[in-house]
């Protein structure tokens, strides 16, 4: 195969211009371009873009941490990633951890090998603590509230507001057994949402309901069946993810429990099944959070920390 | 930063011996191996393992083409690609489409130049045989029948086949009006299915029902309102993924459409959303497509096309 040398001389230019046509260097005039990118097809040269990126020092990916790909939440924030780095001519790497700390790090030993130029955490399990040092190496942001760090960036849904919103919303409604279903228990955003919890049922006491590891449709089951069985029920349910909340509603539906009548139901996202279910939901702007993460990650937003609004859409269900 | 001489030097090694370690080369004594790791530890040094990769001629990255990465399918072939990426020790640039050209030529092009080892296209507008030459750069996996081709490899579902059983099962329930919901009317696996659908209807006459375009759970809502409105109406709807079965599910829910009574309905995939809507499905092990993908874009594995088999679940749709 022809090498760098052999199209200079082909082409009649220094193995300079080669060079700077190769990495797209603006100081080459259009005639020597052309001539070098004529000679480049004649003989069929490849370029090799992991050469192209060594001698930049760039591997223009970006690495993406989620815990699971198939779940909806993290499907739309992929959804407004891969928007944005088509737009910014970026690839991403995606890597899946199932909450294994050693996955993770296998993503911050990425971005510390310069196999990546920025690393986006939608979220993890390691310490926040563990995961900053690594912010030396390159961009590193986060889908938490992580103001009060200085070292990676965030955007962020403030949790601890907006289901202290929901409890109120619930509360004037005239509930006053109310409940929530989450994914983990740990991580900050599940932190701030129990903590709002917690300090809404201090001023409002009553039997505490908090229905853990939710993630899938099927998981509505579930929750129902551990309702069912229960001596206290709650008359009322905050759901952090609409599928669960939509798996709940069919359950409902298969048990003959009434919605809002027995039992009322919020849930958050406002994904579509949502509206053809009636399901009142708080909205999350979730594509434009994967979307404002990736441009925080390529360094084209300024404010370190972005907070994203949340939206209550009343339906049918409370 | 101390580089890979000073470090063979405190080492009191050869900078061969250095290279080699840091390219987990063999033949290295155990001894010479822990000195250099031990003088990388305390000076801190990083390995750029983009270099390692361009002197190994490895990018140890595969390209992952999708349409969308939302799309439950899609999600599901992810997550068992991103298994055996784990298990391999590789890593996988995910590239989104939405079915556009430009994009699709990204991923090819991105081959070519030695940025990934390989690539799998889940689904695609190009043509196979404008993808076929690529095959030179790296091996590249399609989720499509394509044995017919010597050029590329395949994991894939006999479309044509599982179609024919669908319909063949519901006319022998008594369904006489059968339709079919589908995504996009082009590409191969969509051909097969109306393949068979047209064949059958040569041996069964009765009006033709194809709705096309759908993907989302929400799609399902268009379909009820273009059959409510129209005077023909199908009696039975094969539906070729299970969240717009659940969606049309749902639909005739609202608008008091009884199933199977009014019509009748099969999905593909078994999602687990439909076990809890009791739809009939035919199970398409899409976690183990995704595996088997990646086991043969490796090419761990030897035949070079593979056919998955699908399974009827009887449920309360039909």
């Amino acid at each position: 195969m022809a090498n760098i040398r052999d199209i200079a001389k082909m082409a009649g230019v220094s193995v300079t211009t080669v060079s700077r046509v190769i990495n797209e260097h603006p100081y080459v005039s259009e005639k020597k371009r052309k001539a070098v990118l004529q000679v480049m097809e004649e003989v069929d040269y490849q370029v090799n873009r992991t050469a192209v990126s060594l001698s930049q020092g760039r591997a223009h990916l970006i690495g993406v941490v989620v815990p699971f790909a198939k779940h909806p939440f993290f499907g739309l924030l992929i959804e407004g990633i891969a928007k944005q780095a088509v737009e910014n001519h970026y690839h991403f790497v995606l890597i899946q951890t199932n909450y294994e700390k050693s996955r993770e790090q296998e993503a911050l030993d990425m971005l510390k090998h310069k196999q990546i130029d920025g690393l986006i955490i939608c979220s993890h399990i390691m310490d926040l603590t563990e995961i900053e040092p690594y912010q030396s190496y390159g961009t590193i942001v986060v889908c938490e509230n992580a103001e009060a760090n200085q070292q990676v960036e965030s955007v962020y849904v403030d949790h601890y507001q907006s289901f202290t919103d929901a409890l109120t919303y619930l509360y004037q409604k005239g509930y006053r057994q109310l409940g929530y279903c989450i994914g983990r228990e740990s991580g900050s955003n599940s932190y701030f949402r129990h903590r709002a919890y917690q300090d809404f049922l201090k001023q409002h006491p009553q039997h505490e309901f908090v229905f853990t590891e939710n993630y899938y449709f099927e998981d509505g089951q579930k929750i129902i069946d551990q309702i069912t069985q229960s001596t206290h029920k709650p008359d009322a349910l905050l759901v952090t993810s609409d599928v669960v909340a939509a798996g709940i509603f069919t359950a409902c539906q298969n048990a003959n429990i009434d919605i809002p009548g027995d039992i009322a139901l919020v849930g958050f996202d406002n994904q579509p099944m949502t509206k053809m279910m009636g399901i009142t939901t708080f909205e999350i702007p979730i594509v434009t959070m994967g979307e404002r993460l990736f441009l925080h990650v390529l360094g084209i937003v300024n404010e370190p920390h972005e907070k994203l609004s949340v939206t209550l859409i009343e339906r049918n269900t409370v």
